[in-house]
C-alpha cells in the first residue's frame, strides 16, 4: 500500500460525557475528518479492559459457564470472562482471579492468545484471551450478588458442535476459540 | 445438563430510554432475578442488525477495507460491513448493498456463515456474516459523507498473517474469518 495515502486518524475537537456510571460510560465527541469535514455527533462507550479464558482441565475438558445475557435475552454457554479491576496488576491476574471466582478452577499453564475489540468504532477497550492448560478444581464458586452462573465441562467435539450450531453468540469468545481450533488443526 | 435446573431469563420490571439518537440508543432496565433479587441499573444498547462479508474475488483474493475507528483510535483493515436499513428486505440484501457501496464489487455466490453478537450482555443486535465467492468490480465506491474507506485485495496467506499479528481487532470479523479458515482447512 502507498503509505503516503494511508487513511489518517480523525481529530477530536471536543468531548463531553453523557453518563458515567459503573456499567455505562458514554461520551459524545465532535470530530474533524482529514479533509476538514466536521462530524458533530460521534458516540464512544468507555469500558475497562476485559478478559476471557479458554480453560482446559487436566482431563482435556473445556470449561464453559452458562448464564443469562439480558440485552439479547438468551441463556448461553460462554467462556469464563470478566473485567480487570483495581486489584489486578495485569490482564493475566484478572483472568486468573475471574476463573477462580466464577468456576473454582485454578493452576495450569497460561499463555495469551489474542487481544480483540467488541467494536473499535464505538468501544474503547480490548478483551484479552488466555489459554489455561491443565486447570483443576481447587475451591467452590465465589459469585457477585447479581451473578448466576453454572459451570460445565465440554469435550472438544461438543465445543466444536456448539460453535457450529451458532449457540455461543459472543464474538469475543467465538473468535479466539476458532483461532485456537484452526491453529491447532483440531477440526 | 439437568434442564430442570437450567439458568432462567430475568424479568424486566421497568425500562427507560436515556438517549435515542441514530448512532446511540441506550436504555436503563430494572430487572428481577429468578431468586427475587432486584438489579436496579442494567444498561442495554439498542442497534439495528449488522452485516459483514467475507468477499473473495474471481482471482481468489480477499477483499478488505481500511478505515479509521475512533473509539479505539486505530486505522485498521476490516471486512466490508454495515447496517441493515429500511430499504433492505433481508440481511443478505443489506450485505450486497454495502459491498457494492463500499467497494464497487458485486456478483458471485453468497451464503450465510454465522450470526454473532458483539456483546449479548449489553447489545441487543446480531451481526450476520456472508461468504461471497467470485465477486467482481462493477462500479466505483459510493460512500456516505463521513465514510473514508480504501479497498485492498489480500491473498489468503496475507490475510492469515494479518489475523495472527492481531492487526484486525473487530471480533465480529475475526470470529467468522477464523471459522472459515478452520472449516476449510486453510492453515
Amino acid at each position: 500500500m502507498d503509505k503516503q495515502k494511508d487513511i489518517k486518524p480523525w481529530e477530536t475537537v471536543s468531548s463531553k460525557y453523557l453518563i458515567q456510571r459503573p456499567w455505562l460510560t458514554a461520551r459524545r465527541d465532535v470530530l474533524r475528518m482529514p479533509d476538514g469535514k466536521l462530524v458533530p455527533e460521534y458516540y464512544v462507550l468507555e469500558y475497562p479492559t476485559w478478559v476471557n479464558i479458554i480453560a482446559i482441565t487436566t482431563e482435556g475438558k473445556y470449561l464453559l459457564v452458562r448464564q443469562y445475557r439480558h440485552a439479547l435475552g438468551i441463556v448461553e454457554y460462554e467462556l469464563c470472562a470478566g473485567t480487570m479491576d483495581a486489584k489486578d496488576a495485569t490482564p493475566l491476574d484478572a483472568a486468573k482471579r475471574e476463573l477462580l471466582e466464577e468456576t473454582g478452577y485454578a493452576g495450569g499453564e497460561w499463555t495469551e492468545l489474542t487481544a480483540l475489540s467488541a467494536n473499535p468504532t464505538s468501544m474503547n477497550n480490548l478483551n484479552h484471551t488466555f489459554i489455561a492448560k491443565g486447570v483443576e478444581k481447587v475451591s467452590s464458586q465465589h459469585l457477585d450478588e447479581t451473578e448466576e452462573i453454572t459451570v460445565h465441562l465440554f469435550t472438544l467435539q461438543e465445543l466444536i458442535d456448539l460453535l457450529r450450531r451458532d449457540e455461543m453468540k459472543q464474538s469475543l469468545m467465538v473468535a479466539p476459540l476458532w483461532r485456537y481450533i484452526a491453529e491447532n488443526h483440531l477440526l
